[in-house]
C-alpha cells in the first residue's frame, strides 16, 4: 500500500468519551458553564486527540514553513517577484523573518522546506531539501503538476511528520511560502466552494484594482482550462494547486494520522487543509484554525471545514505566522482545564 | 483641583511623530506592507505612547480586577447568587480563577480590589480593601450611587494605577467581579449608544430566554426611572452604573494619564472604557480592544469606541480573562518591530 493509503486509513476519529469526560470536567470548573467559549471546545477537542481528559502542553512544538514556486506568476498575479521565495527562505534560516520572530516568542521550532522552490536546488544549511519539481506548471495553460507528483508531493509531507515525531512532540502549526501562491488557493476555493473567484479572491501581497481584476481572471482561465473535478481532491490539487499546498495537505493528514493537532496558518494553508479534508474527511478532528486572514475567501473556505477562526489579526502574511501566534491559546485552553478550581474545592455556589 | 480633573488634565494625545517613524520601519521590515495587520497597528500605537520608536516589552504586566455588587440584582437579572461575588474574590486570591490560570501563562500580576462588594468588609490576605460602598443601590428604583460616590470611586481607580505605576510597568488589563454587572454595562452601553436595551442586552452568565426578556424590562426600566444624561459621564454612571465599573474607569483614566497601554476586557470593562472616554476622548488613544465577547452588544461598544477587538473566542467570564490573553500580541506586535528583518538587511527585493 502507498504511503498517501497508508495514512489515509489511519486516521480515526479522536476519543469521544475523553472528549465527554473533559466538557464535564469544564463545565464543573469556577466559570459560568461554557463561559470561556472556544477555549472549552480546544480543551475537549485536545482531550479527544490526546486521549486523557486533561491534555498536556507540547513539549516540542513545531511551524513547517513549506516552500515553492508557481507558473502561474508569469501572468503578472502578484505584487512580488519570483526571486523573493528563495530570498525568503534564506530570511527564515537566518532567522529574520515574521515567522521566526514568533515562532520564537512561542517557544516553537521552524522547520523550512524546499519542495519545489523555481530554479536551481536551494543549499543551505538547516534546509531541508525535498524538491517534488522547480515549481509548478503554469495553472493558466495546463496542469500545475502530474497527479504522480500531487501524490509525490503529499507524501513528502507526510514524511516529513513521521521525521518530526517524537513523545514530546504534540502541536503543529502549518506555513507556506511561495510567490503567486494566492492564486492557485483561491482558484483550489472556487472549485471546493462552487463560488465563482470574484467572490473570494483577494489583494494577495498587494495587488491593485486592476491587477486584481486581472488575477481573477486568471483564476476562471485557469478553472476552464483544466476543469478540475471537485469530488476527487487530488485531481483538483495536481491541475490548479501547487507544491507547497500538497506538501502542507501531506503535513496535515501526517498529523491526523499521529493524533497530532494541527494549527492551520492562512489562505494557503486553509487549501492545503480543504484538499487533506476531501482526501480524508475526519483529518477535519485534527485541524484547528488560527487566524482569520484578510483574504475574503478566508472565512468561506473555514466555512467549509467548520473551523472558527480565533484570532482576527487582519493579517495576510503567511509563513505559518497565524498559527504560531495561535499557539498561546492551544495552551491557555490546556492551562485553563488543568489548573482552573472547581466549584467544590473553591467552595463557590453554582447558578 | 481634584484627583479626577488633575488626571482628566494630563491626557494627552501620544507622540505622532514617533508612531510615524514607527510605520516607516514596519514597511521596511521583510514582508508585504501592512500584511501584519493589526499587529503593525498595536506596535505604532506602543511606539507613541512609549515616544520611542523602537517599544519595549512591559518588564511589569499587571491585571486589576475590581469587585462590586449590583443592588438590582434583586431583581433576578443574574443566573448567579450575589453570594458569588465574595466567593469569587476569594477564589482570585487563592490563585483558582480564569483569570490567575491566565495571567501566570502571561507573566502578569493580578490585583484585586473590593470596591463595593455587599455585605460586611472582606478581609483577606492580598486583598486591596477601597470600600466606595456596600454595593450599589437598585437602578431599578433609583440611582445606584451618589455624584460624589461615582467621583470617589474613579479616583480609588486612578489612586490604585498611580500607587502601582513604576518604570517597569508598561502594561495593565482591566478585569471585573460583581453579579448583575452586565445589567448596569449593558445601560451604559444603550445610553451612548442610542440604541434600545433589546438590540444590545446578552445572557450574562447565562439567562434563559424569559429572564432575558425580564433583563431587558429592568434595563429599560433603569433608564427611564434616572434619566441619564449621555453627555455627562459622570451622570450616566452615578445613575445606571457600578461601583467596578468606576473604579475600572479610573483604571483607564490614571494608565492614560501616565502613558501606559490598556488592554480592555469585555463589557464591563467596555461601558468602563465608555465613560472614560466621555470624560477624556484622549483616553481611548491608550486603549486596545482584547477579545470580541458573546455579548451581543459588545462590538457595538467597541465600535463606539474605535476599537478592534483581536480574539474572537465567543468568550462571557470577565475578570480580565480577555485582557490578559492579549498580552501576548501585544508582546509579539513588540517583537515583530523590534526583530524582524529589514529588506536591505535580509536582501530580499521589494514589491
Amino acid at each position: 500500500m502507498s504511503l498517501l493509503k497508508e495514512t489515509l486509513a489511519q486516521i480515526k476519529r479522536p476519543n469521544q468519551d475523553m472528549e465527554k469526560q473533559a466538557r464535564r470536567r469544564l463545565d464543573n470548573l469556577t466559570k459560568p458553564p461554557g463561559s470561556l467559549g472556544l477555549l472549552e471546545e480546544i480543551a475537549y477537542r485536545l482531550a479527544g486527540i490526546q486521549g486523557q481528559v486533561l491534555p498536556q502542553q507540547a513539549k516540542d512544538k513545531l511551524v513547517i514553513v513549506m516552500a515553492g514556486d508557481h507558473g502561474v506568476t508569469a501572468e503578472g498575479i502578484s505584487a512580488f517577484p519570483q526571486e523573493v521565495t528563495p530570498q525568503m527562505v534564506l530570511n527564515f534560516l537566518r532567522g529574520g523573518a515574521g515567522i521566526n520572530v514568533l515562532a520564537r516568542q512561542a517557544g516553537a521550532r521552524v522547520l523550512v522546506a524546499d519542495i519545489g522552490v523555481a530554479g536551481k536546488a536551494l543549499s543551505y544549511d538547516g534546509l531541508i531539501s525535498c524538491r517534488v519539481k522547480s515549481g509548478t506548471d503554469n495553472i493558466a495553460h495546463g496542469p500545475a503538476m502530474s497527479r504522480e507528483e500531487a501524490i509525490k508531493a503529499i507524501e513528502t509531507g507526510i514524511n516529513l511528520v513521521q521525521q518530526q515525531v517524537t513523545d514530546q512532540l504534540a502541536l503543529v502549526g502549518t506555513g507556506d511560502m511561495g510567490i503567486g501562491n494566492t492564486t492557485p488557493s483561491s482558484a483550489i476555493l472556487a472549485v471546493f466552494s462552487g463560488l465563482e473567484p470574484a467572490q473570494i479572491t483577494g489583494r494577495g501581497t498587494g495587488l491593485n484594482n486592476e491587477r486584481l481584476q486581472h488575477k481573477i481572471k486568471i483564476i476562471t482561465q485557469a478553472i476552464e482550462v483544466n476543469r478540475p473535478n471537485r469530488e476527487d481532491g487530488l485531481d483538483v490539487l495536481a491541475k490548479i494547486g501547487g507544491l507547497e499546498i500538497a506538501g502542507l495537505a501531506g503535513v496535515i493528514l501526517g498529523c491526523a494520522a499521529r493524533q497530532i493537532p494541527v494549527v492551520i496558518d492562512g489562505i494557503i494553508s486553509g487549501a492545503a487543509a480543504l484538499i487533506a479534508h476531501s482526501l480524508a474527511p475526519l483529518s477535519r478532528d485534527y485541524m484547528f484554525a488560527s487566524h482569520l486572514s484578510a483574504e475574503p475567501g478566508h472565512r468561506i473556505m473555514l466555512d467549509l471545514l467548520g473551523l472558527k477562526p480565533v484570532l482576527h489579526l487582519e493579517m495576510r502574511l503567511g509563513e505559518g505566522t497565524g498559527a504560531v501566534l495561535a499557539f498561546h491559546l492551544m495552551e491557555a485552553a490546556v492551562n485553563i482545564i488543568n489548573n482552573m478550581a472547581t466549584f467544590t474545592e473553591a467552595g463557590v455556589s453554582q447558578g
